[in-house]
């Protein structure tokens, strides 16, 4: 059956996934590219329906990526270009958007390792920042990248793009600061607050144990609530006339230097 | 005067430099926002023309820097609301677009310090990201952003805007691969090229003296003629599925790291 009208049930539903509201209503949220399908299901997702157009798609080949969900038990609907280009959020979309089941955010739900690496984010606004720093956290193998006092739902279309798939193979939670922090005590993780404040140099903090690294808000930083539950404060060097590093950059380097410390290679 | 039709010359003026062509014929660049044109005078550019609309401003105590524009001779321009609308690149304009003289790129205007750290930016193609580099680049207090073989110009509106007025504050220039691999090697610096094939570590590799970083073009990374060039090649560790770091990211990185091994604090 290949859909031809926008004015489709089916179509309109994963078009309303673009609300918060609707993704908590459903359960579902959109993941949107053939790379980024690819890492999902390499991750273990299961998606709920797909919607592909093969007169989109980058390259022939791609047609494994519809077989491999068809075999996972995948509903598969085939739509027009027409069609498409509605569905899509993307401005050259390639012919690939599933519903995959909304991912797991509980803080309960994580596991850590045997000396944790946590990222918290406490308010950050932009998914392009948490998708960037999604992208660190898989490639630095971070335990978990925790939204505290989000602005957003990790189901944020922009968060899956920015991140290129790492949503799906990173732990992610989403909690109150207040649920956060008595979650890291609970578990004896001290924080390590970013601040342009601190005196103590980032490269100076011993980050080989366990640890949180907390960074905030893009305009304001860190709250008060984070700073005085901070084990220690650090700061990054800055010379510069422009205000600060982007959060995504200050997360990367206290993440990147706690594995210089740790030895890993 | 104000200006309150689209189709005036003036305005078509100002809309065209959205182009590349109209940027070199006309000797021109846009940039857009109270922050990023603040920073742009703090770092000494003299705009040409200020496009203004107070009905946007953000707060009334930003007339500051229409007086300041004037006392550096430029010429102001109130626009409509409407106008102003059309004029303006972002989603949500904050009243203040302005053309300034085209920076300065050539290799030959570069002025350097005793121990030069410079990065170099092979055919990276996405202006977000090369905003992200000059960001980081003005934190760290790095010498020179060089483009080599580059896919835009540093003029491109969408640079400035990403990297928040810091085109104005950190020098940069843009030539061809051979040329700026003659410049360095007139000049005695290495080059440590940053790729994922390398077997030493970013962080063992010395970056105590002069050092050009190369980072290459988002996808495939750097060229075979900049790897051979190389002094040292490096890796950054990554244990993730998602195929590498982010560019920009990966400069920081390895920028940071230079900084942490000369004492910077």
């Amino acid at each position: 059956m290949l859909i031809t009208s926008p004015h489709n049930p089916r179509i309109k539903q994963v078009i309303a996934l673009r609300d918060r509201k609707d993704r908590e209503r459903s359960g579902l949220m959109r993941v949107e590219g053939y790379e980024e399908l690819s890492l999902a299901l390499d991750s273990g997702v299961r998606p709920h329906t797909l919607f592909f157009c093969p007169a989109l798609w980058r390259t022939p080949e791609q047609a494994q990526l519809l077989l491999r969900m068809r075999a996972l038990g995948t509903e598969t609907l085939e739509v027009s270009p027409r069609v498409f280009e509605k569905l899509a959020y993307r401005d050259h979309p390639d012919g690939w958007v599933a519903t995959v089941p909304l991912i797991e955010t509980r803080l309960a739900a994580l596991r850590l390792g045997a000396t944790p690496l946590l990222l918290i984010a406490e308010s950050v606004e932009k998914p392009g920042n948490l998708g960037a720093m999604l992208r660190t956290a898989d490639a630095a193998g971070v335990d978990a990248v925790i939204a505290a006092d989000p602005l957003t739902d990790w189901g944020n279309p922009n968060i899956v793009r920015a991140s290129k798939g790492a949503l799906f193979s990173v732990p992610v939670a989403a909690a109150t600061s207040a649920e956060v922090l008595t979650w890291l005590a609970e578990r004896a993780i001290p924080v390590i607050a970013t601040t342009p404040q601190a005196s103590l140099r980032y490269t100076d903090a011993n980050l080989r144990g366990p640890v949180a690294i907390a960074v905030g808000e893009e305009k304001h930083g860190l709250s008060r609530r984070w700073l005085d539950a901070a084990a220690q404060q650090v700061r990054i060097p800055m010379v510069g006339r422009v205000n600060s590093l982007n959060v995504a950059t200050a997360a990367a380097l206290l993440i990147y230097e706690a594995l210089r410390q740790r030895g890993v290679s």
